[in-house]
């Protein structure tokens, strides 16, 4: 063992610098690195093992939907992002613009797709002429390019891959019924494929997506209280149909403009999962998305070749229980090995030494919890396939309750300040003026978050900032 | 039926005009569109899905092979391009080039990888240290762009899809292996998934990648007796090492340099499948990768509701024994559902009109050769599910029949013109001097394809062109 590799799972304190942590257990671990354009990030195999995992998940539920893929085109002629009035003032900062091939430039500057409302909403217009080409739902694998002054490893980079779906309906009402769907769709992978616990909601028009009608969102708590908009859908009226034509006759003879929504989920979603579950010894992964399932480490194999035999037929026979799993044969100390799995979150750890095969059992640690059984070897591979969905489950339980412990009921600015000071999210009534919010992020660096589902007595209470009658419950939070 | 439908399924004819017949096909079809940007396109849900199939095909091999897929940012420093001398001659030309973001100049121009061995050399040099680190066996599934002055979709468009793998070993030898193996991998997703028949072997110093010290390819003859390049792999040697500074400290304790391979096939293959199986009547799609493997069209269902159950039910029971199906029970005329499946390639109609049910039986019709079978509804789903593979096989000794009817031996320039005009490949000898590629290039337009696969003889022979001593046996064609 090279000395160098002693120091390898040292990250950062938790509790200490959550900051330097969460960059620590991206680069350890091996998820990704840093690319050599500043702001850009590379997807290791182990990282990106995850995103295609969750891609998997996704993708089956779209199709279920009855939503199909498509691809459409990155570069995007400038002229394009600036028909829709809010879509260019929000978009245009950020765009990087190709404005020469080889030597020559162009005729028209063009811009990577920061989203692909604008390129496809032109093909919309050709391909959608009668009622009877609706609804359409198409979907796209991307990757996308906005540039940020600050940037983090999944969070926040330039270039980040994601789906954006994009559909189109005769009637308003069915394409805010589509983002409200699709915001169901995500939550179920946020619950089930992540086991993320998450708060769902309309967004305020501050908050809202340049050019759209309504934004709604999911937002992920963190372990320090901040909030992670892990997926958005929004509903976009007429907004883009009228900038791209987008029209078609309907059974009544008459021509109108067609209605859309469209949604998205990111590459965030890992940082998600790395913040809301990971813990002092780094990654913490649900078995859905771990591209690792379970580590098989034998102990003391070096004096005892049954050591090292048993746990290859293990191995094996966890394989075909349809588990993901690495054997982990070298020649390093199992504290070594311990380290190494837990840095990676793999959900189990089987450890099999010459007792555990006296006893014709191995020992199963959880990652989640460190909690240790003995399993007989003859059912263990069921036993733990088994194992899984309890993981997932308890996983998600303790986020949720974690969550639910940060949520503080603020009235008044002191409330909020303490609140989020403690890590928590701020649960007020606000009147609804966008100065309200402007001047809370001013004073504490928090923006309103979603709605808060529960509207029925909104009117009863007074705005947390100014004091005013309030409009909405709405969720503050410090985010990221 | 609008009247402008009845129109949809004119294309070109195929013996008079092939350049219009693809195109029609290829927009016909709804494989795909054009984009907004001169020499882009847009990949419709028909075209992608023929793709998505293509994409899992090709995974489930690489991951057996043991490469593992990351992801590597699109935009990479103009200066990295330079290190390499050849590479930046080759792709310089031809690179899209980032200025500016939003307002702001760049300190430093960024292309859009047109290939990605430079900034994953980059990456390498930082990740690989010791011979413990090799092999190291990476695959990206990216876009990438390359402008070229003439497009055809799929054939050649600024941006398309594919996929790249990059590898690293501590020995020539071993690299060297990669790239053949890799085309191995290559020439079976051809001739299995896709029925193509190819020709692989060694690439000419002139036709080589640039950076590569050998490329090898895999050739495919399009119906009108052209090449089509459907994928490529290439030994770097220490090319890219030396520029990049990928070096790892041996079991001997020496430092050295690493060699590498890379290997891409991109979705040009979609184009392959078009123009190497379509037919008067448009695409013909192996089944493998049809996105629709049988479509159920109810005959006469108006007036006899049976029809439409019965068809629902063979319907059900064709997915149920894992095809992919659709059911047309749009009010149509029959006539009008066959050209419009026939335009599409699906592999197989089933027919059911109230003599057939009467009968207890389907109608079974192959796209590919027109063949008409009757098939008792009790058993049609097996049955049915079952003539996929024979399809296919069918399709490839149709393609393999034609490959090898146009390969003509060639042994002076006057064979080469006559064989290049009458549709065929020329199986020739080359005495390897550039001079005779070009001028057998500016002659006749026709370029060095891959080596054959005997060289046995090829030193008894002369040159096609010079009339020296040859040195190679090789291919010559017209190339996509």
């Amino acid at each position: 063992m090279a000395n160098s590799d002693r120091f390898v799972n040292q990250i950062a304190d938790i509790d200490a610098d959550y900051t330097k942590w969460y960059t620590d257990v991206c680069l350890k671990s091996e998820l990704c690195d840093y690319g050599p354009v500043k702001g850009t990030m590379v997807f290791r195999p182990y990282g990106y093992a995850i995103w295609e995992r969750i891609q998997q998940e996704a993708d089956k539920r779209f199709k279920a939907y009855g939503v199909k893929n498509a691809y459409f085109p990155m570069l995007i002629p400038q002229s394009f992002l600036m028909r829709e009035a809010e879509h260019v003032e929000g978009f245009a900062p950020e765009v990087a613009t190709v404005t020469h091939v080889g030597e020559t430039e162009l005729a028209e500057k063009l811009v990577l797709r920061p989203t692909s409302e604008t390129v496809i909403g032109n093909m919309y217009s050709k391909w959608i002429g009668s009622y009877r080409d609706l609804p359409l739902k198409l979907n796209q694998w991307a990757n996308v390019v906005r540039w940020e002054k600050t940037t983090r490893p999944f969070l926040r980079t330039s270039e980040f891959l994601w789906q954006e779906g994009h559909t189109v309906f005769a009637t308003p009402e069915e394409a805010n019924a589509d983002a409200l769907e699709m915001m169901g769709v995500y939550k179920d992978i946020a619950n089930n494929v992540l086991a993320l616990p998450v708060l769902t909601g309309r967004k305020s028009e501050k908050e809202k997506f340049a050019g759209a009608v309504a934004t709604y969102g999911m937002e992920a708590m963190m372990k320090d209280g901040k909030s992670l908009q892990a997926g958005t859908t929004h509903y976009l009226g007429d907004n883009f149909a009228r900038a791209f034509d987008i029209k078609f006759l309907d059974k009544d003879g008459a021509h109108k403009y067609a209605y859309q929504a469209s949604w998205g989920i990111s590459t965030r979603l890992i940082g998600a999962v790395i913040m809301a579950h990971g813990d002092a010894r780094g990654l913490c992964l649900p078995p859905p998305v771990a591209p690792v399932q379970a580590v098989v480490v034998p102990i003391g194999a070096g004096k005892n070749p049954q050591v090292g035999e048993k746990a290859r037929e293990i191995a094996q026979k966890l394989e075909t229980a349809g588990l993901r799993v690495e054997l982990d044969e070298r020649d390093l100390s199992p504290g070594f090995k311990f380290n190494h799995w837990e840095l990676r979150g793999v959900p189990v750890r089987v450890e099999l030494g010459a007792r555990d095969i006296e006893a014709g059992a191995v020992t199963v640690c959880r990652r989640t919890d460190g909690q240790k059984t003995q399993i007989a070897i003859d059912d263990c591979a069921q036993k733990i396939a088994g194992m899984m969905d309890e993981i997932t489950a308890d996983m998600y339980g303790k986020a949720e309750a974690f969550t639910r412990a940060h949520v503080v009921a603020t009235s008044s600015l002191g409330d909020m300040e303490k609140a989020l000071d403690g890590g928590n999210f701020c649960d007020a009534y606000w009147c609804g003026d966008r100065g309200c919010e402007d001047k809370i992020k001013q004073l504490y660096a928090a923006t309103s978050r979603v709605y808060h589902a529960d509207q029925s007595d909104a009117h009863e209470h007074k705005c947390v900032c100014c004091g005013k009658k309030a409009k909405h419950r709405i969720y503050f939070a410090r985010a990221y």
